[in-house]
């Protein structure tokens, strides 16, 4: 850190204002003031020349990347079970591994595993569903507290459908709930809480009632998943035959926008949930990985895009298999690219800039000013040594970013920073 | 190596009869005579009791990845390029890289680093075009040869509708690749020549015509590319008004099967098309990286499986970012199930057995008796240490190949045999 908590790094810069282009600044300094951008240049002002640089020399440095949707509680399940689709996989897999996080020690060991293998992917933020475990879920946000990761995790609620082994008295649940919620409050800096009914088939209306209330009274944030399989939403109307669609199922209890949203997946949102997650302003996980492993479909995330609709990108272990973004970010293209030859007529595949958007500053806007390199942005970033995958001549920066998503992995990651302090 | 040529290794065995399941023998024996497996047992027989047996304890043995169709030209410009498909592309990267290979030099490191690549990432058999030029695709088959990969290799063959840097003369195309099939046949013991027309729209047809009698009269197998994308295919209805689709090209100047032939990509064949390539027992090599990195399509796999069409996976750098066939395998499913969610009646994703014996079996028939482990089989073998992927518990012998398919790379690749050797 320099004089007057002034940092002055130079490399390949290389971030996105907005989803159509990269801004690069090829051998160029960002100056950070207090943890946060004061500017990015190509030639450093003369009042910063007295600063010591951190040269990272032929490196890139890009903004760290965010995670808006993951469940912890299912790291050791990861990569396997993928032939079955989302509510059979719930059945097999996930529900009696989540029933494991009774045990304390057992959840010690997994989440540990996790928050290491999230901090060396380069993942600065993340939102992240925990189990309904309150004692479990704790340590997970102790681990992430301790290893300087900034972000919400949400002990889940769930009151119907579920095995015996998790599910919630309902009452209890809400009790369980606020009483979690106030000892967060006095326990962390960088770790806060989220309100997490699992989804709707998980909750009676009750539950999500008083969940909703509990949000908009203490403004706490919400997350939970949204129109991710056919049999699902299919199971919805059955389940709740008076609303509308899925998304108004949400809507009507407080949970759809009306404090700071999460909604996973939104692979089949109709035009009603387009216009009522615009108007509220709920952002959408896009979980690609999750949503070809387990056979959940292509959200029409280029249209959903250009429509202004926000958007960031989750890594959505264990539907996902890993936790790495720049996988997701490549699985994102992909995606979009079959979605684009199915639908011909109406959408573009996802270029290289708007998945990298979506995996900066797309997720980071439910965390504030967080994804990008612009001034007053905190200062998440990732510097990047690619000199593996270049073993003969080195392409552009534009090159360099490219196939970085495409063959890199987090041993390219060689320095870390969250909120201006290196990790 | 045992006694009289006989070698016994111990470990969990994985290997597929057919596509429909795995064969698995949990600490099992592998008995190999004279290179070739002599047979797989739960209990190893008595006959075999004074062979010092290589114990690879707990890891995974499985047969050597096939990977039937890749460039090892392109391997420089991997990974970068996707916003383009496959018309465009060709000019705008692959073309102007291909020309490079006139230098030998530049051969020499990219074929180097190639050859280093694919031997890391467990290929212990390929099928692989070069470039034009034959002084680099020497070195290119010594650098195989060396590091001990049995290959097939194809000097290509263009003659139209290419920059002039890349345009042979027809008939000195034709002497070229008599002149270096020739001298192949002395110089290598692991490597073959292939005859290689770059595609329809690159040969004439005289040229086409003439490459065809070569194979035949010297019994020389043949490798090409088959309706990969639409722009293409509508260009060779334009070419070849005459013929009934694609394939027929190829057919009528016997470049079609009538010696052994590989077909890469074929996501759009006709019901003649398929009937012909069943007919004369045409091998597919089947894509997915590179169909979804350069937006080409979802080729009808699971069908084409169903209906004993022979088929196995090629990388094709650089459509295809990587080398390794474990990505290829993982992508091969995530685009079946994309293609079953589009075309939900007719067809089914594939499974993890499919993916895995289009890798070892499916490709491994183009060199006889390969990519199995039953009886009469030629050993090629990876042995996989796959702790780092189970830190909590360890899954069954089918999860940890799913989790290897879906999470692990060339690093956990511990010992490789080709053709019986250690390599």
């Amino acid at each position: 850190m320099g004089g007057n908590g002034i940092n002055v790094l130079k490399g390949n810069i290389i971030y996105t204002e907005n989803s159509d282009s990269f801004n690069i600044i090829e051998n160029g300094f960002i100056v950070i003031k207090d943890n946060i951008v004061e500017g990015t240049y190509k030639k450093l002002p003369e009042e910063f020349a007295n600063i010591g640089i951190e040269d990272y020399g032929n490196k890139l440095i890009i903004p760290g990347f965010v995670d808006l949707h993951t469940h912890a509680s299912q790291f050791a399940i990861r990569g396997i079970g993928y032939d079955k689709e989302l509510l059979p996989w719930l059945e097999t897999y996930t529900f009696p591994e989540e029933t494991k996080f009774e045990d304390v020690s057992y959840a010690e060991k997994v989440y540990g595993e996790f928050v290491d293998e999230l901090s060396s992917e380069g993942t600065t933020r993340a939102v992240i569903f925990a189990t309904i475990h309150i004692k479990a879920t704790e340590i997970l946000m102790e681990l992430l507290e301790e290893k300087g990761i900034i972000a919400y995790v949400g002990k889940v609620n769930m009151d119907r459908n579920c095995p015996d082994t998790l599910k919630e008295n309902s009452d209890e649940s809400i009790k369980n709930t606020i009483n979690w919620i106030e000892a967060c409050n006095k326990k962390y800096n960088l770790v806060k809480p989220i309100i997490t009914p699992r989804f709707v088939p998980s909750c009676t209306g009750y539950l999500m009632q008083e969940l909703g209330n509990i949000a908009v009274n203490k403004n706490i944030p919400v997350q939970s998943h949204l129109s991710e399989n056919l049999s699902e939403i299919r199971w919805i109307k059955e389940l709740h035959p008076e609303c509308e669609n899925y998304g108004a199922v949400y809507d009507k209890f407080n949970l759809f926008g009306q404090t700071k949203t999460i909604m996973a997946h939104c692979v089949y949102l109709t035009d009603n949930e387009i216009e009522v997650i615009e108007k509220n302003k709920v952002i959408i996980a896009h979980c690609p990985t999750s949503n070809v492993n387990i056979s959940s479909g292509m959200a029409p995330i280029s249209y959903l895009l250009k429509n202004k609709i926000k958007i960031g990108l989750g890594s959505d272990i264990a539907g996902g298999e890993s936790l790495s973004i720049l996988s997701v970010m490549k699985s994102a293209i992909s995606l979009s690219k079959m979605r684009a030859l199915c639908f011909k007529e109406e959408e573009k595949a996802l270029t290289l800039p708007e998945a990298f958007y979506l995996a900066t500053k797309g997720g980071g806007e439910f965390f504030g000013k967080v994804g990008s390199f612009e001034k007053g942005y905190e200062f998440d970033a990732l510097v990047i040594d690619d000199d593996n995958l270049w073993k003969t001549g080195k392409g552009t920066i534009y090159e360099r970013m490219e196939r970085l998503i495409y063959l890199g992995n987090k041993r390219n990651i060689s320095d870390k920073y969250i909120l201006g302090r290196l990790i």
